[in-house]
């Protein structure tokens, strides 16, 4: 199932079922908001799989991915794993930082999640100065998770799956960091591809609780990297899972991956820029790439293998707040 | 003018206007819910002054703050600042911590906001192992506030202040803290005293943007502190301009002071355990007060120096989840 959300003069705009082809869409008759699908997907996702069945045969009206909200504009709780270490090796490197002492659990931070921007809003910032990155994920959104789950019963309640750039102010990341207390300057409002998708679309590219597909990133027009989602060290479940011990998740929780990185970084690139100055760091001695400009764009999309679409793309302008 | 909300099985509950005694209530015409007022506060606020006004005149009905929900039940966004350096210090000990580098900058880190526990309910738990903690606080509401918002242009979006009790699990903060990422599994829920009110309410006890009133805080019936909440470093004039630096705060965002706490600690005690534990280790060379068990109560209350009842009391149990 394809769901998506079109604006209607709400915070919370209208949900759509979007055909598989995201050719077309209709407004889903089950829920007005992909919130409340959320609230009772148990009693709902049966309702609107018959109309994506339906839609699917034909029907609906165009739908124009750019003109969409986020899939979930709002959400109660946004908590972003960093669970590829290729990833964090890097950024260690190049905000010159200590190992991070893990003790073997998922790292995750808390996030704004008041808005998440549509695929295609401008992005405003306050200033260029700042270090403007993107960093591409993927990400799950749960129905009501309750506290104590474990990862097999976590697993379950993952309902959606969508596609994340984590905007991050880079030169402000690491003061934050040092004092423990996570990100608040440096990790403004993200954006949400256009598709969010129950995870029977991924195929066998749903794995392990992980999606084992690239996703391609190209800053103004030029590809920067292709890593794959699969290399988690720990999986959606494990992070559900964690972020379930001594709370209940509510419905509508979107938890992120981390930035999407692999060891072989060198071939299949990089999805924030940090990273590639990381890499520039180890191999030239120091970052030659800079930061995001105002008016620069970014595009993210992940395709399944045969070129299907899956969460469509964010294709974004940072512009000065 | 104060606010309380009362359960009528909806997540966001009933706003209803209290009377400046707490004697009695009565639904707000003007908003349903607190969240509904916030997103209109300019519109709306002279309608609920007008109905606070009659009020305090006669009717109503009583008011049960032991019956009501948090003021604003669940909120799209809740950071949470560390404003009083004398818990800072403390905490450092206790936890063994290198001194926090701050740069000068407040410390404030993004919770779990989609749910606050009303002021009398119980608090589920997983394990006694954590080192459950109370965190005795005040808090501020806004409405919505732009990205860049300066202190003084951000005093002006206070519309509310509330107490808090912001929930701990000891033995995993520094785990979580170690990371750099904030704290997930270490902070739970929190807990809203019944009364929201608008800052005059306070007189000369809000000033320099900070509430200049001891919060009392008794576990298991024995007082145990009642530090003043005027002795933050930042005001909440410069916590709010903090978080807007790069967002745009959500109409209904709750920023809380950090644990309430001052220099004279052995003299008007401390608003949370760990506290108390780092005294002893500065003055018995090891720590001797345990955490909560299951079962033990703990209360909070600020009130004006007359003794006029302000936010009401939080009074909750922990119990095992």
């Amino acid at each position: 199932m394809k769901l998506a959300t079109l604006p209607n003069g709400t915070p919370d705009g209208r949900l759509h079922i979007v055909s598989r082809d995201h050719a077309r869409c209709t407004p889903a008759g089950a829920a007005l908001t992909l919130q409340a699908a959320l609230d009772e997907w148990g009693k709902l996702e049966a309702l609107l799989a018959a109309e994506y069945t339906a839609l699917n045969a034909g029907g609906g009206r165009p739908f124009d991915p750019a003109g969409a909200m986020a899939p979930l504009p709002r959400a109660w709780q946004w908590l972003d794993g960093s669970a590829y270490d290729s990833h964090g090796a890097l950024m260690q490197r190049v905000f010159n930082l200590p190992p991070i002492d893990t003790g073997g659990r998922p790292l995750m931070y808390q996030g704004v999640s008041d808005r998440f921007y549509g695929p295609c809003d401008d992005v405003r910032l306050p200033s260029e100065e700042d270090g403007i990155d993107f960093e591409g994920e993927f990400g799950i959104i749960t129905d009501a998770v309750p506290m104590g789950a474990r990862p097999a019963q976590a697993l379950g309640h993952i309902r959606l799956i969508v596609q994340i750039n984590d905007w991050s102010l880079r030169k402000l990341a690491p003061i934050e960091m040092k004092t423990g207390f996570g990100w608040i300057q440096a990790k403004p409002a993200c954006s949400m591809a256009p598709v969010a998708v129950t995870p029977d679309e991924l195929g066998q590219c749903w794995r392990d609780a992980r999606v084992d597909l690239p996703l391609c990133v190209a800053w103004n027009g030029a590809l920067f990297g292709a890593a794959s989602g699969y290399a988690m060290s720990a999986g959606f479940d494990e992070l559900v899972a964690h972020a379930a011990y001594s709370r209940d998740l509510v419905a509508g929780t979107v938890i992120g991956s981390g930035t999407v990185s692999n060891d072989n970084y060198r071939e299949v690139g990089s999805s924030c820029i940090a990273e590639r100055r990381a890499i520039e760091m180890i191999d030239l001695g120091q970052p030659e790439t800079g930061f995001m400009r105002f008016g620069d764009r970014v595009r993210m999309e992940a395709r399944l293998p045969d070129g299907t679409p899956l969460f469509g793309a964010t294709d974004q302008k940072v512009v000065k707040a």
